[in-house]
């Protein structure tokens, strides 16, 4: 059974631009910069970021905690009718966090052709072998949600490089 | 590139019964009995039982509460050279995890042929395609592993036959 969107393109955009600023949290602290939301009758019930290296939790990524923020928000692990909104295609954890929660419709930024779970390596959310499937749709705000990432690795690298500077200097400070 | 074991059967089996004593906790509070254990040098770093009703959390699945339960002990998101025992397959979510956590075996119980991500449904956690990769065995102490599992839905099926009728004897009574 086909699942079809039921929200236009300025809804999904401006949910988007939530998640976004939930990956901008991420990015404050020094994460990879991803941001999630989940949206309940237009209105936000739970929203995360990535906390891998802050919480050192593998299983602390932002659709995660989003997910459980809104379990907690609705007393119940049933999220019906939810839209998740997330900046990079889920992991297969996440999709199978998404599936598990029920959430209706799945929206992500950029697209993760080595990791995502949502149509590039693997389609755990459209499975309809699974007792529940969801809409996806990916390449919402796509340029900003590629962009947060491209800046933070080119940074992570940048930084890197200088710390190897520093520590070649060091130790050829001592030779001399 | 083909991972192998380094456990023999006896320590297979002794850390599956953790994991079973586990799924009886779960049982005990009503919950369907899968339980899960991390275990590194020999030790367990992490367990957890099934607690979705109780929580209400999509999330709260044995191998989640004992990979975060493990992450916490040892302060790291990685996992490596640690073991994961579980009384039933893992589904999309709680492979996925397994493969961010980087656990370099995964031991379980039953097979689930509806829902199980680690052979059955889905192969995540020997998918070459993505940065991690683990050793998979299914069917130790298969037996216990499904029996604890098929006495429990039989006993719901039951109550629940048994409420039904309580409720129309009541709903007859009403008319008399």
């Amino acid at each position: 059974m086909k699942k079809s969107s039921t929200l236009d393109t300025r809804a999904k955009e401006k949910y988007m631009l939530l998640a976004l600023e939930q990956a901008k949290k991420a990015q404050a602290i020094g994460e990879v910069p991803i941001g999630a939301v989940v949206i309940l009758d237009g209105e936000v019930i739970g929203c995360g970021y990535n906390r891998r290296e802050a919480d050192q939790d593998a299983t602390a990524h932002a659709e995660m905690l989003a997910i459980r923020e809104a379990c907690q928000n609705v007393d119940s692990w049933r999220l019906e009718r939810s839209q998740l909104f997330v900046t990079l295609e889920p992991c297969p954890m996440c999709s199978g966090a998404m599936q598990l929660a029920r959430v209706e419709e799945v929206y992500f930024g950029a697209y993760d052709p080595k990791g995502g779970a949502a149509g590039s390596l693997l389609t755990i959310l459209t499975d309809e072998r699974f007792n529940h499937w969801s809409y996806v749709e990916g390449g919402i705000l796509q340029g900003d949600c590629s962009q947060i990432l491209t800046d933070f690795f080119r940074e992570l690298r940048a930084k890197r490089k200088a710390e190897k500077k520093l520590r070649q200097r060091t130790s050829e400070a001592e030779f001399e």
